[in-house]
């Protein structure tokens, strides 16, 4: 890329910042005390979870819409997404005052619809994955001369996105590394042309989801490879295809990419949720993860953009709850017992003198599997650590109860 | 209070603040588009929950800590607390570089241990409740010289907590209500403290839970009165005894005190979770619990401290799963199926091609409380919202399926 457009484009991204600035909100950036000990350098998060539709996908579909013209605003938006972009879309449009729609595929949550229409767009339920809703969507913008928002691949929205690397370089103007996560390549193709036009000396860390590293195998190959079936937690960057400009800018200007798996991912979620206060997505805290993980060397002042927090409950529930077993927290006690009265009992009174809290008990239903004389039973504790659980087996086995092999011992 | 009595206590809230200053965070107020729009006033949140140990309580602690002589900081600190108060002593006594001794309940969880361990305090456990941990910890301060840190009835530590104050002022000049949470009183003292010297015209408004409202109660007899099994979900502020000078400073300071139950509280916490992406616990959110339940007028600027974010994880999960079954998510289908081969796969085969995820199936094991020849089966299912369960239930009927009455109908 020339000097000139390089210049080109920042110009661009700081036009973007002075339209979207009466509209979204100036999202803080916070160092993390706790990220800052663990991995020894500086860490600081860039809070893109408290943009308005809790991604920083507001800033592009914004950006795109302030800028159609007359005729172009009388016909609408249209995009096709069940994700943080068809939330940015539905805002962009309520903003500007035209009409949105919104395709989405059939087995969408309604609470992403919902959600999508409390914006005052109109969501069309469509197909059975995000290309059979592209599909549509671009029927509809043919049919009835809507402007079609693409998530990524569309200048006006990378420039939009870009607004996020002009608020880190203005909070930080010493930060030496930036990691941003990589779906199709919007946010990091904006966010590198801002930082490198204006501090070309900053590293700019693009991160993906090992599952689906479309960008990262493009990258290393130097032409656009597509990932057929892309598999991760972090459905917010779960991208099969790169764009065509997004690949072109990433090339240039992204200094490396490197990948999380996701369990990398759910601990960063849970990491944060817990010691940070924050409520993250998976694809929201790649960038964090590399870092916490050690895929990004911890030297000096580093930035994590946590570019979402549109996480599904269900799935942060279920995350917690994997969390809570991996640190001890949750304590399968795997029972033989004589069949005989007031054994489980007996057992129940020795956890509960060990102080440890049963959420459930089972029965292991298959008897015929175990010897006769004998049934078998899980007692699920809730416990204080590791240690607590190791206590409370000791106990048992003291007072001569046979605990079986763990079967289900968390990792 | 005389006027040279507020002009001195906000002369020692500014000192504290600028002792504090280079060692906590400037936590930021942001305006919330959700609240705002739901209840149709501006409703802006004081993010306490970011600051450094997930609470206020580091400001009032280290306020304390900074203003030892030599000699006490020579014998260090001693306080009772298995919650946010431990944390903010313990990171006080770091920063202060003194010795800090915190006593615990013996059942507290060990991550509570270990967090406040993690800032080099000592943990002594002792006692079945905070009662007895405190009792412990006066004869530790009779016996070693260490100075007791009491969590809210000091006045060093109620003028460290009204730094808050000050900086919602300076955030929002105009702010015209403050909602702030209520347990033994020492944040909403020092915030009237400070507020009310500043700005007497700006509306202090306390909020207690239900369960646990000795505040309240001595605020309406007019003298201290003590609930003796305080109840609630919301720990940090589940206090049975009020302050001697906390409830002096707010029979004169506060203008009103109102009560939120655990069920507006648990709606809170998973709202705020899901619309502005932050990490809220109990007792910190039931100044925005009371605002969004309509406990207090929707006019003008409200101020909603959210003053902690260490919530019990489980509890979160928990409440998680409560929120989801409310708004439909979770989908219990009950059915009587005869006792025949291939029943149960029929069943499973309505639900799929309805597109509900099976989550859990339990088959009813006390058979003989079921006619003979049938069988009663639990199927859990993930829906996309009420309307989805009711199709799913609807879809069954219509293919001759009995359903049984819901006996664990979501309310």
């Amino acid at each position: 890329m020339q000097p000139e457009e390089r210049a080109a484009a920042l110009a661009r991204i700081e036009s973007a910042r002075e339209l979207l600035a009466p509209h979204l909100r100036r999202t803080p950036t916070v160092y993390s005390h706790t990220y800052s000990e663990s991995v020894g350098a500086d860490v600081y998060l860039k809070l893109e979870n408290l943009q308005r539709t809790g991604s920083f996908k507001a800033r592009g579909a914004l950006n795109k819409a302030l800028r159609l013209d007359a005729q172009a605003r009388e016909r609408g938006l249209v995009a096709a997404s069940a994700g943080n972009h068809a939330q940015g879309v539905a805002l962009a449009a309520k903003l500007c005052n035209v009409k949105a729609t919104i395709v989405m595929p059939e087995a969408t949550a309604l609470v992403k619809v919902q959600r999508t229409e409390g914006y005052g767009a109109e969501v069309v339920l469509h197909g059975e994955n995000w290309d059979q809703s592209q599909a549509r969507a671009l029927e509809l913008a043919a049919e009835r001369g809507m402007t079609m928002v693409h998530p990524f691949d569309d200048q006006d929205v990378i420039d939009g996105q870009g607004t996020v690397g002009l608020e880190i370089l203005d909070d930080l103007p010493d930060v030496e590394c930036i990691a941003v996560a990589i779906g199709g390549g919007g946010l990091a193709s904006g966010l590198a042309l801002a930082v490198k036009a204006r501090a070309p000396h900053v590293r700019v860390i693009g991160v993906q989801a090992a599952g689906a590293a479309a960008m990262k195998r493009s990258f290393d190959a130097g032409v656009r490879v597509r990932v057929d079936r892309p598999t991760t937690i972090a459905e917010g960057i779960k991208v099969g295809n790169v764009g065509v400009r997004t690949f072109e800018l990433v090339r240039e200007l992204v200094d490396e990419i490197v990948t999380v798996d996701d369990g990398e991912i759910a601990e960063a979620i849970v990491q944060t949720m817990e010691k940070s206060k924050l409520v993250v997505e998976a694809a929201g805290v790649v960038g964090l993860a590399a870092i916490a993980s050690g895929k990004i060397a911890p030297r000096g002042k580093l930035c994590a953009v946590i570019c979402g927090g549109n996480i599904d409950l269900n799935l942060l529930a279920r995350l917690i709850e994997a969390g809570m077993a991996n640190s001890g927290r949750y304590h399968l006690v795997e029972l033989r017992l004589s069949d005989a009265p007031g054994q489980l009992h007996r057992a129940l009174g020795l956890i509960a003198l060990a102080k440890g809290n049963v959420v459930d008990v089972q029965h292991y239903r298959a008897g015929w599997k175990v010897p006769v004389g004998f049934v078998d039973v899980e007692i699920l504790v809730e416990t204080r650590g590791l240690a607590h659980g190791v206590e409370i087996d000791q106990r048992l086995r003291a007072e001569g109860f046979e605990l079986r092999a763990h079967s289900h011992t968390p990792h």
